[in-house]
């Protein structure tokens, strides 16, 4: 027997669908909708038709966007002939955030994963490899999570790209900022010492 | 400057608003909603809908149910004589899931909060008030949580029904099962030796 009138039973179906929501969430954000006031909840709707009508991937690097050119790609004051590979959009925005990098990018919209069965023809590659070839691309830095996957991906990408004019990077694993040396494992310090610089 | 298209800024900041949603589960649940099938999303936005326009409160209890009275005022396998007196729906739904009460609820919509400026008059009272006068109700269990509102509102319903032919019962306040003595203050344990029951 459901304990809630079906609609409500509906909805927390649906929000527990959503990533890091359990039952218990879905029911208190569900009970929390149903004493919203009603605008405000179809202004949440209205949202939720935006983002499936209005956003597209952008024509250049595959990042999300309402234009067919993204923010980036038609920022003339960013530097166009640096491309930064990322896994997604959030990881994209992580970096953009840091303001550290002033380059274009490229979102592959996902990883190489043999387990998920997501082969590389399923990732966005193609653009990529278009890019360098056809414009003037000095560096190419690989900023991909050093997971399974990512570094599945990031050493695929490296050997694509090998015979191209563009230099090709990536991001440095090691300690992160604030962490002890102690908790880490093995792997970790080992590429931590591998990447280590000069100061 | 806005990281993301103005939609996904839109839907981020509407899902903010949610409880126990900040700023950064909602990025993550908008970037998710993105790459969501659209179909899905749209059940989302139709449950939401939904929402609005099915649900009322029951003319009884204020329950919240798609019809005019809801399914637990019309079971008749359940005691009429019984009335428990919640705060809101979920606490309803939380002494559902006990299996132990088979009476009926008064759904008060509210706790009196003078610090919130809710008065007796704004929560669901007036129709408790008739249905003590006007039905054979034997019982009217306040189930109220001893917090300082619920204590309040509490005492309130307690004077108000006092002189009614019904035996008025509140829930007892104590240890919670699993808990250990030590670790509670001393306005539990004060309550917990006051609705000590014999073995």
């Amino acid at each position: 027997m459901n304990l809630y009138p079906e609609p409500i039973e509906r909805l927390i179906a649906k929000l527990s669908k959503l990533p890091s929501i359990g039952r218990k969430s879905a029911e208190r954000l569900a009970l929390k909708l149903v004493s919203t006031d009603k605008s405000e909840v179809e202004e949440l709707r209205q949202a939720l038709l935006d983002i499936k009508t209005k956003i597209k991937h952008c024509n250049i690097c595959g990042n999300l966007t309402e234009h067919e050119i993204c923010n980036i790609c038609s920022d003339n004051s960013r530097n166009k002939s640096l491309i930064c590979v990322v896994e997604d959009t959030p990881n994209l925005i992580a970096i953009e955030k840091s303001r550290e990098y002033r380059g274009l990018y490229h979102v592959l919209d996902g990883l190489i994963s043999p387990i998920n069965d997501i082969s590389a023809d399923e990732i966005n590659l193609d653009s990529l490899i278009e890019r360098v070839e056809n414009q003037d691309i000095e560096e190419v830095i690989l900023a991909i999570s050093p997971t399974v996957e990512g570094e599945m991906t990031t050493l695929f990408i490296g050997e694509l790209l090998k015979n191209k004019n563009a230099k090709i990077t990536r991001i440095a694993s090691g300690i992160p900022v604030g962490g002890s040396i102690e908790y880490f494992d093995t792997q970790t310090l080992f590429k931590a010492l591998e990447d280590r610089r000069e100061i």
